[in-house]
């Protein structure tokens, strides 16, 4: 594949995942150095190229935060700011240019108020500063990625994203891809837009629901199972407020394996001592010939931002070539990666990722597939916003 | 699915499998009596009907055994005695005519003259015995399921079942279906042949090759895993001793997801307290983002017979089809259920043993599948093995 | 020791705990009746005679509850009825003569005026009424085991066992014997008060506690630790809401094991299908020699109601000792079975609680114990509540 | 406490336990450079000081092994050859004078025929070459650490210790301290023995044998329970092999606890991936109230050789002192971190150990303990030895 140029990234909200970002793309930047360029096989990436787009030519052009121990800081110190807890995984981050500005508050605006006032009237910085840094930073994706809950803020960098015409990518499940009139927006104006809710790169969702297949594929009968998580980190303890619409959410994510026997709860709990790892038992137990039980039990450890970071970095690299293709709108293709994707889109296979990026690659260079003729079909790898 | 005639199965050695077998199938008489003959989702079965043999629909002609605790006993009273140790899971077993009789012994010979030592010349009981009882009995499958490690036993009883064209099905790794020269003689005489190698209902094998698998697909890389067994009854405490053919075949099991970072201990320790029961721990530390690790712990505990008993249930009704059409040879379909199937049977798939239980059925009655003009591609279904 | 008359118990409460008390006792009984009424170690039995009394010496006398689907029934029907989950542990229970009273409502009452309002004003049924109830059956020991969080409740029953002369057993942790002002008149009234809130027979705590312990015995230093509980009976959902009085008292119940390195989650999550079984999850990560880490990962899974019947049955023969010894206020010498014992009474070990019932067994009985000329020390065994 | 000279330390076998002694020790120079010498609660140590010998007080002054990758290289290197697999934990190790000696080979000498041999007629190196190393390195201490199984080995060094007058810890199960003979020799020639066969700083056999007793206390029946064990060391590979007699040794370490309803398997599986860790799985099942199960399930993960280290430090201290306080033959009072202490002592407790250095170490300085007048009870304290 061609190389093409790095993608400039701007972020909302420099949590942890953005500092598992940053430092994994050193990581893989100083392997790179060692092993040379095109190493394959670097250890945790999915995809080391996507459309002629390797994970180590990704570069934060932006950075918008509202915390005052943030603001202002080069991004390479703000990442390791409090509350931040994700560990220093590489000793030296290369500097890079950008400083964190400040972002829009909406703490102070009553929920059941919010609905009625212009998105922009409460905000520290207005719409137009946000654009303009855009604008002025050549800034191609706009990372959504503050804590969940906050769906004016979800709405207002959406609103930014859409008047810079800059691929917004969604990390929350605050709805904008699945939301139909911000999905429309996005399609008119011929912008991309990749979410809603991040799959975790591993996570107990997947592992639950591929045991519960695994269960039902083998002809034993699921009598009863749970899912519980345990985390450590500002998400977690954000998410104990506001377990419901996640345990919904993450009931969802089960797909069919779902059903009254099956018990999830988001957050069991917030354990501060277990600081960016999260924490996640499953229990399985089935009837099996006779009526004999089966039991599986299971503890998942993982790093819970390296688990965003490591799928962040595939949608940016997507939502660029959506760009760099001119296609609008939501972008399908991707569900293997989202919780919520776009309604339409439910291929939850990691080929149909690589299927979407390679037809975006080629609309970029022009180049026809192999063997491939015509067009046929790709309206449904894309989605409706193609013209 | 038109009934068919319940099949008559003749078994060699009545250990935990066969007292599995013997109980299951009463739980599911009860289940029916109490619910009706047509009920769907009997619990812990994966095909409640076979080309119209329900799970119910199967009979225990013969018994064979050598242990002095045992041989002459009402096979209801066999499945009870020592060392058997599944438990007993329905209060009232119908009473059967048979008793078990006496099989052939092969203790006393040394392994490196066996091979010399005409197959029936040092058994208790000749070939022509037990040929007679299958007959006498209209014994339509010969389930052979003593302990590991009996190769002679396992052709010995081989012999009877081609002299008395009977239907085999080896729930053992001693190798009979995958042995070419055996093969080829069942195939010359039309008797069909199942094995090798009983797959679990649900496994240790099949966990660790799931998750390795999940972890492959979600792009993290598997940097450290293991998987060891234990258990309490004889076969356990026969597999310490033969320890490392089980190895390979268990690696073997985990197909493309082995490598030298997966080790597999396929029996950690004979237990005593856990009787039947068997307990797997599988560990895999994979690599993510940033080459930070995330790790899977899990604890499989099952009933180890009815484990097997969930499988054979559906081998044997198989076999009773293919004899039933006139089929013999290797029968191809059941990958999904055996660890070691005949060479070329390779889709692992439960839908290819449905394909080819269907087939089968077609060819009893006579009608020919929906849809299906011409027997197209059968060969590729059922094997080598078709006139 | 010689026999004493049986324990007549009012149970205020009919829900899991009485199932399991009265079911357990019925397997008790067909023990004796099999094995002979001296049997010694009954399974899962702490004590099988205190001070006479043997764990089948138990009769309820007299139950009260609110619900309706309770109310008026025999109490060996009640302990079936919903919510309570505690599974059937024996075919047939004896008949007794017992049938569910109505107990006081408190609902309706909010909780910053219940202070202010006469206890039994907005009681369905006087305290006169439960105290006449309690009079006619000759009740010794009254068990008040209501959902936790129901101070009134709590009082009014301490009321009605004041003025009945009978026994307290307090299974919650609204706090009684630990109530100096109400202490004072259990003492003043001579009536003996046990409490407050059940430790488990074998809960998530002590094996916390212990585990904690055991590492800092070896001389490794705990780094990190957490421990969280899931359930699915009425007492879990129960704990969602009230999670942070319960998370203080587990806290307390690991001593000085306790410190900011160790998490607890009273309650991770109600699960419905876990039924009345409890699971904790217990993790420890000490650093040891070289700073190396070493972490223990736990699972507890018990029957939470069999875990608080097994403490209940020794604490309300210590009641009725103590009643029958004449000794009142709050009873020392239960602090291994209990999470919050009354000031001073400190001694955690079940030696405590032999010492204290073969004391008030002397007493009642008037013989001196072996070796023992005076009754030096008693104060310091049964409290300052001796006259 | 005064302080004193450095212990001066030989080794016997170069292996993980010496890696993982000689880096610990430094990681704590390190500590103390940095903290102060004074400092209190170095991580992962039970004592700073024994006796006024501080943890990084002890030098190895000379080294033995047979392994031509490690014999001739200075000791900072030969910790980590291979197959030595404990971790680099500390970046720069201090250089110290000592290169590893040649140490006696015994593989040629058939088990039969051992006995017979004069103990160093098949040794590379004499007995005197030993001596006169140990002479002219001034070692107090010779630290037995090779692998399990060769008591022809364990006999050789234990008499170069007698003859050079240095004191002698045994950290095999071949057994020395329990052996009457070998120790009455230790007694008549005034030389210290401590041994045999280490505990593990925090292992398998605590972690049981303390759930085990913690069951039981609370008055439920274990109904069944094992422990399992798996590690990827030379140990362990060794240990597949010789698994009975360590199989018995873990039943005893389990002590009153151990009953036929509890399973040890010592060795489960060498597991090359685990490296120097090991895993301990522990299973408990007890019946509780109305005869209903309780489990505890524990994954205990270590690193095996921090887990000897932790322990050798303490012995190796233990025995410079009764070496400098004149006290010969096997020393009484570290029975709490051996498997097989001597004969009578059986106290253990870690105060039993406190008061055992204390007593030596009143010894050396001539000064009485706080309040004591004579040496009343010495003999119970440091067992027959003293003259």
């Amino acid at each position: 594949m061609e190389p093409m140029e790095p993608v400039r990234i701007g972020v909302v909200g420099v949590g942890n995942n953005i500092s598992a970002l940053l430092q994994g793309v050193q990581v893989y930047r100083n392997l790179e150095a060692a092993h040379g360029r095109d190493a394959e096989g670097l250890p945790g990436v999915t995809r080391c190229d996507i459309g002629g787009v390797r994970v180590t030519d990704v570069r934060i052009s932006a950075a918008f935060d509202v915390a005052a121990q943030k603001v202002g800081l080069p991004l390479t110190e703000a990442v390791f700011a409090a509350p931040n807890n994700y560990p220093r995984i590489v000793e030296v981050l290369e500097s890079q240019p950008v400083k964190v500005s400040p972002g829009a508050r909406f703490d102070g605006v009553p929920e059941h108020l919010a609905a009625l006032v212009p998105v922009d009237a409460h905000a520290d910085r207005g719409i137009e500063g946000v654009v303009e840094e855009l604008l002025d930073t050549r800034t191609e994706v706009l990372l959504y990625s503050l804590p969940t809950g906050s769906p004016q803020a979800a709405r207002f960098y959406a609103e930014c994203a859409l008047r810079a015409g800059v691929a917004l990518v969604n990390c929350t499940p605050d709805p904008l891809a699945t939301d139909p009139a911000i999905a429309a927006r996005f399609t008119a104006a011929g912008v991309p837009l990749v979410g809603d809710d991040l799959a975790s790169h591993l996570g107990s969702s997947v592992v639950h629901r591929t045991l519960l297949q695994l269960v039902a594929d083998r002809g034993l009968d699921v009598d009863r199972s749970y899912q519980v998580n345990l985390g450590g980190n500002a998400d977690f303890k954000n998410l104990l407020v506001r377990g419901e619409a996640k345990r919904t959410s993450k009931h969802n994510a089960l797909g069919d394996t779902s059903s009254d026997r099956v018990c999830v709860v988001p957050s069991g709990g917030y354990v501060p001592v277990l600081g960016d790892q999260k924490v996640g038992y499953v229990f399985v137990e089935a009837l099996g010939w006779g009526g004999m039980p089966a039991t599986l039990e299971v503890k998942l450890t993982v790093q819970d931002s390296s688990n965003a970071a490591g799928v962040i970095i595939d949608l940016v690299r997507l939502a660029a070539l959506a760009r760099r293709a001119g296609v609008g709108g939501p972008v399908h293709g991707a569900a293997s990666l989202l919780k919520s994707p776009p309604p339409g889109d439910t291929d939850r296979s990691p080929d149909a990722f690589d299927r979407a990026a390679a037809e975006l690659a080629r609309r970029i260079t022009g180049t026809p597939l192999p063997g491939e003729a015509t067009a046929v079909g790709e309206a449904a790898v894309l989605g409706g916003s193609l013209g």
